[in-house]
């Protein structure tokens, strides 16, 4: 850049001679031409120690002649100038990039050979206990590998279960050192769920998405455990976990904590429809790469000669489950791969004969989203000849198609116009389906330990994330596998029992302020619903003697309880979660160390140092093929490539390691300018 | 670069002033200071139109003197320029680029809609026919696509059988529109195997080393058969292919061809080992993958606290069988992501337990290379740790262990010192097996229609790689599923019938210099051992008559035969016959057509057009974990850092798309920066 610069600011002073003297080197040719025609010129390979004065002074005349001459030639020049200028900058960058890179390289090699490697005997083997007699985890093969291992083994133990958005946001946040950290996720890596449907088609790799665990623990000296929980014991404070020995037999232990983090995520809700076996989900890497081989397995079929026009409308039909945006972005990314590749390298008829349906139970598409945008997605659907099919229900999957139901208008035998259930039958080889969450095993064990857990989809934490029902402060849950208590009549004889100051039994306008204040706290997500405060004291005091009866309370606590909508299971909210709790975690430990370190024994409660969680919506966003919409805070945008852009820097920007961010940006320049990788791998 | 030439030839004409203005920008501290100390300056903002005379005058002086005070300051200032320069010329470079792919990117958009594919009704049902009534594809799916589709349709057909090395080889160098080109493959993507023990443990990804056949063959227009064949119909010029459709089930059909090319490569031989399925290959990129999970999962397994110390250390144990170039390649391979990458995120103890076995039957690993090289890698292999256990035989593989038996000398009953086969039982989760070749089913099938082809390893291939007993000019083999005939003997009626001209059933010395021309045309690898003529004649001419009977004769004809070594199975003799292969075979369209084009129908043979492949050893080279050993014409060379560079670049250079060495490149970079992905998957 200040090259450019430079040469900008020279030539005002000198326009002729700051321009030749590289021209000279890049074209020759031109470069004689012009010095026969114009006369004596210093060559520059030629060094005269100064300038003499004859020199400058015959110059502007002869300058002023030849300019008009050759402006037109020179405006080429310049141009030509300037673009190898940026030409050799790009090779000069790309060069010095390679060569640092390099030179980096060499050092990453070594050859240092560990000589000992201190371990403790209980890690080689551990003690048993626990009511099933398990071997307890109490020290790891790290604990003693130098003296920081040893330092970080005193501090408390903060297990957590699960590697995925939670999780990651959790450690992204938490203060090194602070605690003991151990995650026990079945999966080595965490995954950029947002981009499955891309990698499903090859868009990115699939390796782009992934970071390993043990990499993100790192920073806080983690330890890393491979295998499922499957068990909570929480009066001793331990969690059974079952591993997989190399032969394959599953072995079970216990994993001690202080605190606990539940971050297990979700599995996929059946709705009770049959067949699902035959589907593809799209949750994690193996089903993107499972969709993948799917799909181009479906187009080498297509291609076959053996293979009847009937089987190969049936291989090129593909069927999704759900308008939601995982569903709606598979469809438009199976869209792109037809139209950018398909169509190049298979017969053309593959490309013609493709049909891609989105089966949705609501009135729209994206129906989370506002409504413009919904109409747009659908309308880019239309125009691209991708098949919405709106206010319908799968019925059944079958290995070789999906059947649905409709609503239809049919005329009965009376001519009357009547609404009926219409079915429909789709041959279909490829069927995703992405419809709504349900508990996994463990989520379901933690719910059924915990008499007071109620809710059917996921584990009741209140405000601050903490489980309901287990021992204050030692087990939290987030993200899919949690959902935040909404019943605010379930509080009621708390809450009457701390407002009813003068203990009459009932609620005067006073007292429901206080109230008001209490439930603002336990269920910050109440609060938008309770601005109103006179008004709702009116509304529900139907004898009008201005106080309320514990009946008139418990009917406005369970009618405020239904108003509140709990939070999305997005990736975006469990992240937030993640590192609300990471922060708080490290908040408790620093005032636990402080009070210990004054020899004061507490436990600081999370109310003490910490707010609520609070939910901070960022918006939306769905990728519908060469275009994108996003929704934020009401806000509605939507486009084509530019939008595209900006929907692919915003999940750029949320990569979770510099590494996969390189990854993701070279997918994306090697997939503009090769095409996708069609391989059925 | 121009810039920095440029910069340099002003500074020899005007030292003080060509360098400031830039400096100026990019330290304006340092320039203020400059200003004040140095007296009066002309500053960059302001433009004078001409310089003037005394400017030039009065500045010699004044450098002069302020030269040496400021010398040590200005060459900081220079190194700080060219510093800033560089980083600054790499800044532009990236952005460029990225900019660039991004307008390139919005370009591969398209909206385009395919309204008619013209699709010929024998494409959609091909009539069936052969002996086994099959459909037969006469015509493909593409054929009628559009006018230069129809065009290609009427030339020759040339089916290729596999889609490696060999094959990949012969596209390159095919002229496009020559023939009706159909590669029929069961993967649909070629891949470099070389670098396959760097994918196996993430060095480089597993999807860098692929390119997808379709397209590779789009340069020739060709067509991509997803299937294995399984069988030849030479009178009817048809092979029998099977292929899977979509509910898993075989179908079977039948592919005509004019010239048929065998390159289906070869499978590992098991040297009659019992357990092999128990052990790892490294032939394809599933193996790699393979691999890969083992690896991690073992260290990951290695990890768990539920892991007792004796199955950790089994866990740790890596064995390679077979000490040739793929052995020794993955041995370092592991090495190095224990020493880079295990050794950072995974407990110590688990790099400190590694141990990596090499077992080779030979004297030397990479025996085929020169022995200051096997020697030099078996010391590398020695500092590093790394087990190699010459002169033995695996006896056996199981589960959990590899017997082999190793020649060791022990002390029998009466003191004495014999030799025994001592047998060594080694605890493994992770064995790979790496030595030798054997014929895949439908290379054997070949084999047995033919009478006359009698190697076991291979097809037998004449010195144009037309199979040996096949219709002349109609099937071709090369690469691994070929060896080109070295028995001189069998063609010694033809020999004599040629070179006795007086027909007097001897042979004299005129005659056995037509008969040496002869057998240097028909098994040109014989050619080094001929070299002495008239040595050979005398040492046969075992009777001293000046002329040699048949018998002496067949004597030297057999023994000639046994000096020549066949071709190593390498991807090297596959690629380069490959491309011999695709040279001829457009050379011969060309003839053809042009004699077609007179009216003459002919069929030109190959000898007519070409000469016998001649195979150019470029050498051979190996990695080593840090440095790599290079085999070239005798000239052995070894090194470290800089030698695996060139390693590196070589392997760079022969890869088969621009795409995939992005994609290498990308990933050595990030390997150099972030080190291994250590994902299990």
């Amino acid at each position: 850049m200040q090259g450019v610069v430079r040469t900008l600011a020279q030539r005002s002073i000198r326009p002729s001679q700051a321009l030749r003297p590289s021209l000279y080197r890049t074209w020759p040719a031109i470069a004689r031409y012009n010095s026969t025609t114009q006369g004596p010129r210093t060559p520059s390979s030629a060094t005269p120690t100064t300038p003499t004065a004859s020199a400058v002074n015959t110059e502007p005349n002869q300058s002023t002649q030849t300019k008009r001459r050759w402006s037109g030639l020179r405006i080429t020049l310049l141009v030509a100038k300037y673009t190898g200028f940026l030409i050799g900058s790009a090779a000069v960058g790309v060069l010095l990039i390679g060569a640092g890179v390099f030179v980096h390289d060499a050092f990453t090699y070594s050859e240092r050979h560990l000589d000992r490697v201190p371990v403790s005997p209980l890690a080689l083997n551990p003690k048993r206990g626990g009511p099933k007699n398990l071997p307890i985890a109490e020290v790891t093969l790290e604990d003693e590998e130098n003296e920081e291992s040893i330092k970080i083994a005193g501090k408390p133990r903060l297990v957590i279960i699960g590697g995925g958005w939670g999780a990651i946001g959790l450690l992204k946040t938490l203060n090194p050192g602070d605690y003991h950290v151990t995650v026990i996720a079945p999966e080595t890596f965490t995954t950029f769920t947002p981009l499955l449907p891309s990698a499903a088609v090859s868009t990115v790799q699939v390796r782009s998405l992934i970071e390993p665990i043990r990499k993100i623990i790192a920073r806080v000296r983690g330890h890393f455990l491979n295998g499922y929980a499957v068990d909570l014991v929480m009066s001793e404070q331990l969690v059974e976990v079952e591993t997989v020995a190399s032969d394959g037999m599953k072995k079970r232990l216990y994993v001690p904590y202080d605190k606990l983090v539940i971050a297990v995520g979700s599995v996929s809700s059946t709705h009770g429809v049959p067949g699902l076996e035959h589907c593809f989900q799209l949750k994690t890497i193996n089903d993107a790469r499972n969709i993948k081989r799917r799909l181009f397995d479906n187009f080498e079929t297509a291609s076959l000669p053996t293979t009847t026009p009937e089987e190969r409308k049936r291989l090129l039909t593909f069927v999704i489950c759900g308008g939601g945006p995982t569903g709606v972005e598979t469809a438009a990314e199976i869209y792109d791969l037809c139209q950018e590749d398909i169509v190049n390298y298979f017969p053309k008829i593959c490309r013609k004969e493709v049909e891609i349906y989105v089966i949705q139970s609501r009135d729209h598409i994206l129906n989370t989203y506002s409504e413009s945008i919904s109409k747009y997605a659908e309308q880019r659907f239309n125009r691209d000849g991708i098949s919405v099919i709106t206010n319908a229900r799968v019925k059944e999957v079958w290995k070789d198609k999906v059947v649905y139901t409709i609503r239809a208008e049919e005329k009965d035998k009376d001519g009357k116009v009547v609404k009926v259930n219409k079915e429909v039958s789709v041959p279909s080889n490829f069927v995703l389906w992405s419809t709504g969450i349900a508990m996994n095993p463990f989520t379901r064990r933690v719910s059924d330990l915990l008499p007071n857990q109620v809710h059917k989809k996921a584990i009741e934490v209140d405000a601050h994330l903490r489980v309901v029902g287990a021992p204050l402060g030692t087990v939290y849950a987030l993200g899919d596998a949690a959902t935040i208590e909404t019943s605010v009549v379930s509080h009621i004889l708390e809450l009457v029992d701390e407002a009813d100051k003068d203990k009459d039994g009932r609620i005067d306008y006073n007292e429901w302020q206080i109230m008001v204040a209490r439930i603002k706290k336990k269920i910050p997500m109440a609060g938008p619903h309770l601005e109103k405060v006179r008004d709702l004291f009116e509304r529900y005091d139907i004898d009008h003697d201005d106080s309320l009866t514990i009946n008139e309370v418990a009917t406005l606590l369970a009618e405020l309880g239904n108003k509140i909508t709990s939070l999305p299971a997005t990736a975006q909210v469990a992240s937030q979660q993640g590192k609300y709790l990471g922060h708080k975690l490290s908040k408790i430990a620093r005032k636990e160390a402080i009070l210990a370190a004054n020899g004061i024994s507490s436990d600081v409660g999370d109310d003490v140092v910490s707010k609520p969680f609070h939910y901070r919506h960022l918006g939306s966003l769905a990728y519908i093929g060469n275009a994108a919409v996003f929704d934020y805070q009401g806000l509605s945008l939507m486009g084509g490539l530019a939008a595209m852009y900006a929907w692919r820097s915003i999940y750029w920007s949320e990569q979770v390691s510099s590494r996969t961010r390189a990854l993701l940006m070279f997918d994306w320049v090697i997939r503009g300018i090769w095409g996708r990788d069609l391989s059925n791998i």
